[in-house]
């Protein structure tokens, strides 16, 4: 119906009375770049721009923490930490162009997330504005504090449902030395999944331990020319899966040297020479979904198994490839059980899609099967709401819209996602 | 009005839907131990305790998480985390006989926190017994986990005025190595700040990171005989303020080396020579609160300051104990601007009580001028609670009388306590 494009908290908190008062849907967006469909706006409802909201409002080297706008570009945050000596370390596939705003709506994960945790671990402070135009703040600027209920992480992750984020304050950590990065190569996907299982098992302090599937692989060979999938040893054969691993600590070198002694089956082993090449390799990575992307159409997944169903899970997707007929790329942050089974299939062939949409089903089905979650980082929008009530009972779900309708009892934000 | 002692969550199901049924307030009780009033029922209300809900449920060493019953003992997860390789990092003070759930219901804190964070980083998920009666499941066994509203948050800290914690499923870490310490002594309490302020600001991995003080020592070394107080060098004063230094890091003799460097002002510096000697001297600091009790009456303070102020609070409590004539002992979490001023008084004086509240009223007061929070890790419970206000804004205590109304519409649970 319109379009908001705030600079101000002011701003928002004009428009959200008014919405508030002629009952006018509003879905705030910030990148759209979110994978879940929480910012896609139904008809009638008002788009709220973050994309005007990008101060860096404050950043802080003593107390190590930034103060900024929801409009602000991660990897610029990342990058005017690393400036000041400090690190923001969530980093999901997106950093380059997903916004902080976005970020704390889905609780978004990345790659850090095995050492570091996901964006509401580095989430101190809010402020929002509730659905009728109340400004607050939420949290604090100290490291703790526990004065009246946690609504700072109520919002995060509630996918724009609860109140407008419209500041932010984050904990930033001091800058950790270079990651040095081992690569290991694999004949079969289980041999990689069993090779994750002794890495987690064996509590070393890696700060990223991440998976690609021979589909990915060759699809970010032909998008970036790196030359991934080509193989080692004699016989040149692309692999089945690559891991990535990477540890900053102060003893990385060491680290990786027992990383790499269990990884057993490993068909070929390599420590990158300098940090550079270790950051290509992970940029690599985040060229996973842009590369499957060419591929054809695509559904992403975004399901999270505890750490000793990963091989059984990566089994599951295998099965349902080869029953349905499709290429499923898997890629994903192995490290913590999050992985992206990405169903490639063709949308204007009706048997391809209804084809692609029974594996989603059956790839979600068997994340919760193995105790798992629908969705480990990207949120639940719209693209899984009707999933919500598998995984949640129904006193949790009662409970969730109890509080949806104490904090916005008209229901003008985001009506549709989550819920 | 009567005792509640339930076994299983079948149990606490049922007397909740009874009290919901009847209107009857519940108050949840763990060991007792919390420094702020949320387990003191007032008339008319039932008690439940969790003393006979102690059950260790599951310890699992590959996903590395524990699942507990709320009445087990801090200490008693830690020594079983510990026998299966694993570490529980939470650490209150009251370690030794607080429980699980009561540390859930305040988010407790510890001397852990500077390095691994509060309880709340560590609870992935609940079972919790609704107001009235309905048993749910909140969070995940899973690493990362984003399906609907952070509800495991805002149960966590919220002193049981939402729900009544029945199974706890906890995070647990690898074992670190042995921690080495670093005591170092200052002649004045400003001088011991500004170290704090140097080690915090250099971003070294400190495991703990604490202090006290000279009334603090020599009440420790009354109850301990450990000579703490009894200083260094040809004089031999006792050191006005003491800072005890851990790191736990691969690298810990090397952190440790810098830290001392960065003590400039220090008159006195020492490594422990062995883990146990550390130990002891962590467990001296333990005794803080035990040995401060000894003097007299006490009120025990919980604020919270962004790092580079703690030594403006150290300055106003030494202004504030001059000021009324009292006897402030000062220890606490250094590293994160947590500090505990103990208000030493004579309860059956009149004018002595009355200067105890005016001093706990000044540093309090003090902590929210210096942008920090009224209480760091011990909750608001019926202590603080007409403290909130002065924190939160109108929005944000709107927000949360919301939710409460919402997640317990007839007000049984723990009613005056937070809000």
């Amino acid at each position: 119906m319109a379009l908001v494009r705030p600079r101000t908290t002011a701003d928002v908190a004009a428009a959200l009375a008014i919405a508030h008062e002629h009952r006018v849907p509003v879905v705030v967006r910030g990148a759209g770049s979110g994978l879940a469909g929480a910012a896609t706006a139904p008809p009638g409802s008002v788009v709220l721009s973050t994309a005007r909201m990008t101060g860096i409002l404050e950043l802080d080297p003593v107390e190590r923490l930034a103060v900024v706008q929801p409009g602000v570009v991660t990897a610029d945050l990342r990058a005017a930490a690393a400036q000041a000596g400090l690190a923001y370390p969530p980093d999901p596939g997106s950093v380059a162009f997903s916004t902080i705003g976005g970020n704390v709506a889905t609780d978004a994960g990345g790659m850090c997330c095995v050492k570091y945790g996901v964006t509401g671990d580095f989430v101190l402070g809010l402020e929002v504005v509730w659905a009728d135009g109340t400004v607050s703040r939420t949290g604090r600027r100290t490291v703790k504090g526990v004065a009246g209920y946690d609504l700072t992480s109520l919002l995060v992750g509630s996918e724009g449902t609860l109140g407008v984020v419209t500041e932010v304050t984050l904990r930033l950590v001091p800058a950790p030395p270079p990651a040095l990065t081992l690569v290991a190569t694999f004949g079969t996907l289980t041999a990689a999944g069993e090779a994750v299982g002794a890495l987690v098992g064996a509590g070393l302090d890696l700060s990223a331990l991440e998976v690609m599937d021979r589909t990915t692989l060759t699809a970010v060979d032909d998008l970036t020319g790196m030359g991934l999938a080509s193989g080692a040893g004699p016989d040149r054969r692309t692999p089945a899966a690559m891991l990535l691993v990477q540890s900053d600590s102060p003893a990385a070198a060491e680290v990786l040297a027992r990383a790499a002694a269990l990884c057993t089956d490993a068909a070929d082993l390599a420590v990158a020479e300098d940090p550079a090449e270790g950051e290509a390799l992970m940029e690599a990575r985040r060229q996973a979904l842009p590369a499957l992307e060419r591929l054809g159409d695509w559904i992403l997944d975004d399901v999270c198994v505890p750490r000793s169903r990963v091989v059984a899970l990566l089994q599951r997707v295998e099965e349902v490839a080869a029953a349905e007929g499709l290429v499923i790329g898997v890629f994903g942050h192995a490290g913590d059980g999050n992985m992206h089974p990405t169903i490639v299939h063709d949308r204007s062939d009706p048997a391809s899609l209804a084809a692609a949409q029974r594996a989603f089903d059956a790839i979600t089905t068997a994340a919760l099967d193995l105790g798992g979650t629908i969705t480990g980082e990207h949120g639940v929008g719209r693209l899984k709401r009707s999933w919500l009530a598998r995984e949640l009972d129904p006193g949790t779900l009662a409970a969730s819209r109890a509080v949806k309708a104490a904090l916005d009892p008209h229901g003008i934000l985001n009506p549709g996602a989550v819920l």
